[in-house]
């Protein structure tokens, strides 16, 4: 199918994926006086009593708000708030799909950190959590951190956080084909924004030790001129023996490649390069850092991509509806890392011992355990870290 | 019925009066390829080439912010962002049941009138228009304004706008149940705050010569001590004769008064001074300046009251969704004063010749005609004036 015809097509027949629609009804007058004046005005009175009721007489409860500055919008770069509805529309369509969570598109017209974060504070109490989405790094991180002190809800970018579970996920079950631990294992990435960074992170949170990240300059080390400020920041807690060169020099004898790059970055005779039973995390979008059936027949064990038409995609609708949901069900403050843990777990252990195997990895997008599973640990965690308030 | 019982059972049953719906199908691997990655790409591209092409690729020519920041909520007051919400999702219900309006609800965390201006501003990107709800005079004045001058779509205050539009509708019919000319009338007002300033702008671009407005210490007149900016401009334009005293020394001899005030403000006696057959819009909520039987018994001819208990109620419903409705369509830019003055003549007509009498002077809120009259009628009036856009 010509994707991008018959999806422009498709839009031009919807006028937009998602809508409005009541839960109350407004159709006579004693509706009219209960939904809206005189009668409303005692939800309101109670509200005002007492804050958190605005999680149960409001819709808050449910929900998020998709906010991006049209920045990063998928592969298309800066391409400004308006050209990014589309993206943060299907956004929104998931999380009601996926994860029952009522999630609204703003797309702001500001550039400036500052202005960003001002504007998200703002309307904090109209949400139930924020989902950040396509905003271009090192911005994203400034933003999400600058946000994060002032928010009393979760606030999620899901370009990071999102394809770090999916990742780590992957990640646990990938080591489990080939017998290897986390502990133990070099990890060599291409890219350092915000994806990569996040799932760096993440991994290390979860045992991960040895790990060069490289950018377009090649390995990233302490020291290294012209690092901006996250860089320099991952280039004290990776890389130890401060290795220098291009991916190539530095991915020799690497357990695990994780792409969040260009494609066709990764070669042939880099996989050959690494070490026995090598993992491929190949999620540059839509044409992958290598194929994986170059991959494999230069000697790759388990290869992941971010394409839905070869064996163990990295989908973040795996994750953020049932992150969410959990974060919401339990009106968590935050959303901490020992939570994507959680669901990265929960999303791994879908795939039974007896089903696992090099092409199976990751549960498909449309199994229907997910949201509940990933739904019920997050929440269990949010419970578990204290920051769950019901 | 005790409708602060009832409707704060009913809210805690509801748990919000609106949520997001899908309009395109993320059912199946397909279908995701379609609404989201990597199909939306196409959208993205189209918009970013022509930003015009937002209104046809995304739910923007059909979605509407209802803005508050909980400072003037019902006859509430300053209840806060948060406590205003339920207002604000069932001004959002009543968008959808009455205008097909797509409207989602925005509580700003900030009472300072740059601040909100701003915040709006950097989203209006992500809406067709703004409606401005239930926000403390002078602010609202200036939010409006300060928005109206960076904004390239609609910005209406409903508490402002709707009301005068629906006062202008009630005003046209019920003078012409007493057959008297808007240019001859002399209107008192009771209340000078952001609906009575809106509705006394209205009816003067209608042709309203003679009117003293009042406010707590009486008449506003030039160089009355203490006025504040919006109060001094009124004086400017209204009580010629610099006519001073309480609203019962001023009110003798008018035609017409206009209560948007507080309960109990106008006696018998006071209507008894005014002219021959005086028309009484007491509009308090819920509890009216007078009464209509009261007002009667002293010899009101025709009388509206915010009330649907009563005959000849001044309901925004009738107004707004429809002018929205007909701004939408057409794209407009804004909402002048002919779109309103058009909308508040579609209105009035509803009421035919044989109807209309002292006690049917508006058509009733559930009247199916009127989103179509309205939303037609302003539509026609943006194309008339030029700031409709197709």
């Amino acid at each position: 199918m010509d994707y991008a015809k018959v999806s422009l097509d498709k839009h031009y027949e919807w006028k937009g994926k998602i809508e409005v629609a009541l839960r109350a009804p407004v159709d006579s007058s004693e509706a009219l006086s209960l939904a809206y004046t005189p009668g409303v005005a005692q939800p309101c009175l109670e509200i005002q009593k007492d804050i958190n009721k605005s999680y149960e007489l409001t819709r808050r409860w449910n929900t998020v708000a998709v906010v991006t500055d049209g920045t990063a919008v998928l592969g298309l770069g800066d391409i400004g708030p308006e050209a990014g509805m589309p993206v943060m529309e299907g956004k929104c369509a998931l999380f009601k799909a996926f994860g029952d969570v009522d999630a609204f598109p703003l797309c702001v017209r500001s550039k400036d950190v500052d202005e960003i974060v001002k504007t998200i504070s703002l309307l904090l109490g109209s949400f139930g959590g924020i989902n950040l989405e396509d905003i271009s790094a090192p911005r994203c991180f400034e933003i999400e951190e600058k946000l994060k002190k002032v928010s009393d809800i979760p606030i999620f970018h899901d370009d990071q956080h999102g394809t770090a579970v999916i990742t780590l996920a992957g990640l646990m079950n990938a080591l489990k084909v080939v017998g290897k631990n986390i502990e133990d294992i070099k990890i060599v990435t291409s890219g350092a924004g915000a994806a990569g960074i996040a799932i760096i992170k993440l991994l290390m949170a979860m045992g991960l030790k040895h790990v060069i990240m490289t950018d377009r300059k090649g390995a990233i080390y302490e020291g290294r001129e012209g690092l901006n400020p996250i860089k320099e920041e991952m280039a004290k807690i990776t890389n130890f023996d401060k290795e220098k060169g291009t991916l190539a020099d530095v991915i020799k004898g690497a357990d695990v490649f994780i792409g969040v790059s260009a494609p066709g970055t990764l070669t042939q005779d880099m996989v050959r390069s690494m070490a026995k039973d090598p993992i491929i995390f190949a999620c540059a979008n839509p044409t992958p850092e290598i194929f994986p059936d170059e991959a494999k027949a230069a000697g790759a064990a388990v290869v992941s991509t971010g394409r839905s038409d070869y064996p163990n995609q990295i989908n973040n609708v795996l994750c953020f509806p049932g992150i969410f949901r959990g974060a919401l069900d339990v009106r968590a403050s935050e959303i901490n890392d020992e939570m994507k843990i959680a669901a990265a777990k929960a999303i791994a252990s879908l795939v039974s011992d007896e089903e696992l195997c090099a092409d199976y990895i990751l549960p498909k997008a449309f199994d229907p355990r997910v949201k509940e599973a990933v739904a019920t640990a997050t929440a269990k965690a949010a419970r578990e870290t204290g920051v769950a308030r019901i």
